[in-house]
């Protein structure tokens, strides 16, 4: 089946035109009735899948890191080594893509709504240390067919490129680096961490 | 004169309400009525300072970059050397004060409104590209007095360490880290930067 044929169900699209709303509007500004009307809905609907606002908002939290963790999936453009797969993955953050920066943008939302929604912390402490032991697993991949130094802590490693992810994509997304110098940037600070 | 006879002017008044009511409500959600109320003025007399909203929010920006300017002044701590007064400056910026935690969660909302709002997107890039700058130039300090390796290339570096700061500030005001983690892996990846 090729991808002009898949089928998203509802529940997706709603999701989808939530993600997009807080992207565009930010997450405390993020209507339900306005997600409806994007996705051609009623607002009923969506409280036929989500109990409420702040239901939603973890919902479309959980499904910004889904959709993360698949653009970033390696395709195998660098070397199948542990570093070659970090660095992939890690680049693949920063894509000339509309949903690439769209779904970026959005995790910037919520992250700084988690700041005073303590129903939005707990989801998204539990995304980042997902995402910080994935990359972890890589280094340690690395470190196996020694593409990565044997003496580097994983842990704080990813800690430290995950972070530096996140700062660059900030640069990149208010347009003070282009796509391109964002990724050389990432790129040169993944080569400083891992030496 | 101390501290406590300090006056502070009108306009500084209403650009710390301003400041406080962007990190609650996200810059989006900032009303000027509500600014007005907190600092008990009308909405008229903001307007007399500041000729609209969006003025109002490139002002808040302005302050935000100010008040981050003195707070992170290196008082001395550690030694004067180049790396030492790097090292207290950019530690600076995460400090269990919630006039600190407030500056710094009202400089990631209008980040992430200046992704949408293109009449942010100057003043952003204008203030990180001196933050930048500053740093470098205590990076160039180091080189001269043998703080800092000379092979490093002090923009590059500056850009690296300020992302870091970006970054690790996102963990610290969402509760992933406390003020006493974010610190020690903010000098841990500093260290890292400077070798």
């Amino acid at each position: 089946m090729t991808e002009r044929f898949k089928v998203i169900d509802r529940r997706t699209a709603l999701l989808n035109a939530s993600v997009e709303q807080i992207a565009l509007k930010g997450a405390r500004g993020m209507r339900v009735e306005e997600v409806a009307r994007s996705a051609g809905v009623s607002a009923a609907l969506i409280y036929h899948h989500f109990e409420d606002r702040s239901t939603l908002l973890r919902a479309a939290l959980e499904h910004v890191g889904k959709q993360a963790g698949e653009y970033t999936k390696p395709v195998g453009k660098h070397p199948a080594t542990g570093r070659g797969l970090l660095t992939e993955r890690l680049l693949a953050e920063i894509q000339d893509k509309p949903e690439v920066r769209i779904n970026s943008a959005a995790w910037g939302e919520l992250r700084d709504s988690a700041i005073f929604d303590k129903t939005l912390q707990p989801t998204f402490a539990r995304l980042t240390a997902e995402w910080v032991s994935d990359i972890a697993e890589l280094v340690r991949q690395g470190q196996d067919d020694r593409s990565v130094k044997k003496q580097l802590d994983p842990d704080a490693t990813a800690f430290t490129l995950t972070v530096l992810v996140e700062g660059i994509s900030g640069r990149w997304l208010t347009g003070i680096l282009t796509t391109k110098e964002a990724r050389k940037r990432l790129l040169t600070c993944i080569e400083l961490c891992l030496g």
